[in-house]
């Protein structure tokens, strides 16, 4: 099998980039954007052993890398417009786990391949969204409510199991355009990303409840990873579960030690 | 060293990306482009073992992490304008290869960053070409002269050692628009080059001489790797050596067995 023959695989299969002038196949791709648009971009490296388990069906594995970029779109209020995927596999594990990438519907503008003996990849994906309206994680204010999409920690209890792999909530995020005031996906644990939200937006945040998948316990949910739900904030009546209050204070001041995953803290529990 | 710290290090080092909403340290970035332009797009994987070596001072490695996608960019004739890099690395040796990515000075727009026992990096790269005038490699005509840009064979010569790590020919993509009929970077020598340029334009190609890098034999110039001088077509007096002409024929029909370099062809030579 040469690289020819996989990109002509890939490129059957993968739906039309709108706004592609060349696609795979040449030394890079040309990509002609929508005046009206701002684009988003978001990679995330999955690593056999690391992002996924080497046990994990390569079809479930290559599904879950395209999760874990479809939600940062999602929490920006992005639609995706393409991927550029770029995968180092063993030849016999490689069309799996393309097949479990292109599940999600994202034509493919370009990318790389490489073998290697144990399946890495980085999904790089670009979104548009109108001009200004990109959701970020610095606009809470005090009074805003804070909301979650879910319940948390399901996947910990799981002990991050796959099938089934999570869905990432781009509808929704789509709907709080002009509506939300911050959003940040939920992927290392609601402690982290709401610390990490109430930082960047310059605000303290109270918690009354935080609603716990079935199974799962209070720390599952706290601290528990790649839930994919979203983390809002903004006035009364958004969709979701309302589970606490921005409000003045020191930075980053939250109800949680912020225990969740940080990929270079290496003393972490996981 | 948390994530958070490694990016806001990163962001002091990297230059401001023009038409950046939103950069480093939220779910994603956003980005608008200049509506006089086309975007090119390119990824390349640079594996610790696969694509250098566990010895490589990591700054070289990622000075010529980012040069294989500049050199794309180059044969595309389009402009850097930012790069999403993704990488995984030991702790202690991540700074030296983002110093080595950084040397040349393609501002960052966001990407990911995550522990490994070995170096993985994937340079995502987004330049800009004037509206419908990228380069491609489908575009020679029976009757062009073809063109490299250097001689051949140096690097492989050397046994792909770094440094020197080569330059890549942005300078000249950006003469060849508007003038060269067909372009493509040598990243996997001529002979491999040669026969996806001729293929995807549908001609045939006569070489009448190739140019041989000092020290290098005529097989590391023809199969050596990673030159990346530019390989192009188009009428006389073009900047470069005249190597030979393209003419009607079988499509990929080239003096040279395509023997360069294939990362899936697992029987070729390295």
């Amino acid at each position: 099998m040469t690289e020819h023959e996989i990109t002509s695989w890939i490129a059957r299969r993968s739906g039309r980039v709108r706004g592609a002038r060349v696609g795979i196949g040449d030394d890079a791709a040309v990509f002609r954007p929508d005046p009206r648009e701002e684009l988003v971009f978001t990679s995330d490296l999955s690593i056999e052993g690391r992002h996924f388990r080497h046990t994990d069906a390569p079809r479930h594995a290559g599904s879950k890398a395209m999760v874990r970029s479809l939600s940062d779109l999602a929490a920006m209020g992005a639609e995706p417009r393409f991927a550029l995927i770029s995968l180092a596999a063993p030849e016999q594990r490689l069309r799996d786990f393309y097949r479990g990438l292109l599940e999600w519907k994202v034509p493919v503008l370009g990318g790389d391949l490489s073998a290697s003996d144990r399946i890495i990849c980085d999904v790089t994906l670009c979104g548009g969204v109108p001009k200004g309206k990109a959701l970020t994680r610095s606009g809470a204010k005090p009074g805003d409510i804070i909301y979650v999409s879910g319940p948390l920690g399901g996947f910990a209890a799981r002990q991050y199991h796959i099938p089934p792999v999570p869905e990432p909530r781009l509808a929704l995020g789509l709907k709080l355009r002009g509506r939300a005031s911050a959003c940040i996906d939920i992927s290392d644990g609601i402690s982290l990303d709401l610390w990490r939200l109430a930082l960047a937006s310059g605000v303290a945040a109270d918690v009354h409840d935080v609603p716990v998948a079935a199974g799962a316990t209070i720390e599952d949910a706290l601290d528990g990873g790649e839930d994919y739900e979203l983390l809002y904030t903004g006035p009364k009546g958004l969709p979701g579960i309302p589970i606490g209050v921005i409000r003045a204070g020191r930075a980053g001041d939250t109800p949680f030690a912020p225990r969740g995953y940080d990929h270079f803290a290496y003393n972490s529990q996981r």
